[in-house]
């Protein structure tokens, strides 16, 4: 049994901006409890499809109030808090348990490559020591493809080793099955969450938490049927729908293309808005990109019951 | 002849932490202050030898601040501002340019991978758009061996073409001469500085500006002579005696291993403290090092003249 407060399908919600790149609660408060609507056990805020390293940490700080006092319920956020900078890194992480919320997902520091285990167990365990609250739950973000810098089976062994029931958890986003399987192996009781829904079934099989999924911002219902299903007779099929859907997504930049079809179901063309240094989908390439979706059996969210 | 306000030798001065791991201003003012007497032409702090990605915003301007209303000149000072956030970058960039520092050092948004220049010039065209102020001076900062994202020369084309007086100048710290050499004629009138002192001399002699080189940390006075030097008929003899003190520090990780010595010739222990995810080098690498950079000729620093 893990020890993890959650389990499920999570989106990693992607943020909103205004044409002037500010931040938008509106538009995020939105989309944050119509995911939950549409399937997510939880929200995985402030990730990498979230855009979080280029918000400030004043700007991640708002957006979390300002969502939990709109009534989404702390207790289904994970909440990135990750940085280059220690003192950021503790101050989130500080404002995410004040929050009430289920837990932090903490990316390394990125910035230097070539940092040794015994560096990168000293940021973590200089944050945990800092914020002192015991109802920290830690999350490491395993993400090579883009952090570079990554978290050795050596280091979290270690840390669930030093902090057991605070360091309780990881999402893989290696991006290779083979090592989700290991890490779920590895470590009694820890919850080890796939990055995508590719091996979603697997790693419910192997005894897996779940996944936290870029595509669950246009495509939680059917991800989270998925989920419900695994077990059951279609569930290759299932599989086989969500991964086509992700696979169409993924040739383009995953988050620009996914605020692209965002805008187009909320008939809304500010949701195209990313903040440099992404670049937003023209209207021409989302068309092209929907299209393609909907003749692959892709279904429209329906964004009704909004500002329940 | 180059539009940079700056040339010649720039150290990218070492931040000191108290054992707490807080930035400590005392030390750093004296370090800062020291570096300009040693032979410094300017500084250009909170760089990557300056740990800069592991302090807060909020950190780098009280730093920043200190330092200026502790008598050193703000237009000898180029601010490293880089940060992966839009918000971070503009904050800092706009906080230098009304302390009157003579530049921004700007890396790239570094988070994301796979970007393009269009993302890329978005991020610095955005910057300057916000900070609008004509005192501003961008020096770009192109360091892909860390920060993994770097700027293409056609980028910087577009960026020198569209802000010209504003982009003037360019810090390579790829480590490969031949990129340098090839900005140094790509731009008329931009100042190109080497990332470190292995090719000053072809640096100058080519039309560049100088170095920024984290060696200047503790030897500042040797890199110094071979600038005032490289057309003289020693500059040879004198490029190879800094070049053998970097090769004998570059053997270990360059930031430990500039705070060890200075820790030696200040006879301060915590001189020694890096922020995680760096890690500090033992007493005992210390002195090894110590010995080996004596034994090759290294003459340690003179730190008198303090409190001037």
């Amino acid at each position: 049994m893990s020890n993890s407060h959650i389990r499920g399908i999570l989106a990693p919600a992607v943020t909103p901006f205004g044409m002037d790149l500010q931040p938008d609660s509106t538009r995020f408060i939105a989309h944050c409890k119509w995911l939950l609507r549409s399937g997510c056990h939880a929200l995985a805020v402030f990730g990498t499809t979230g855009e979080a390293n280029s918000l400030s940490v004043r700007e991640r700080k708002a957006l979390l109030d300002e969502l939990v006092s709109h009534g989404v319920e702390a207790g289904r956020l994970l909440v990135g808090t990750g940085c280059c900078s220690l003192s950021d890194v503790a101050e989130l992480t500080l404002h995410a348990v004040k929050a009430g919320c289920a837990g932090v997902l903490m990316l390394p520091p990125f910035y230097y490559k070539a940092v040794t285990d015994e560096g990168l167990f000293r940021s973590v365990s200089e944050t945990i020591e800092r914020v002192a609250d015991n109802r920290l739950r830690v999350y490491l973000y395993h993400i090579p493809p883009v952090a570079t810098v990554g978290f050795s089976i050596e280091l979290i062994g270690r840390l669930v080793e030093a902090y057991p029931g605070i360091v309780i958890g990881i999402k893989d986003s290696s991006g290779d099955w083979d090592h989700t399987r290991l890490l779920i192996g590895a470590f009694p009781g820890f919850g080890v969450f796939s990055g995508n829904e590719f091996s979603l079934v697997d790693n419910l099989k192997y005894g897996g938490c779940g996944c936290i999924t870029a595509t669950a911002n246009v495509n939680a219902f059917a991800i989270r049927k998925l989920f419900d299903s695994w077990h059951h007779d279609n569930a290759d099929m299932l599989q086989q729908r969500v991964n086509d859907t992700r696979a169409i997504l993924g040739r383009f930049p995953m988050i620009s293309a996914l605020k692209g079809v965002i805008s187009r179901f909320r008939d809304d063309e500010g949701w195209r808005v990313v903040r440099p240094p992404l670049v937003e989908l023209t209207n021409h390439v989302v068309e092209g990109l929907l299209n393609t979706l909907v003749s692959q059996g892709f279904v429209m969210p329906d964004i009704s019951g909004e500002d329940e």
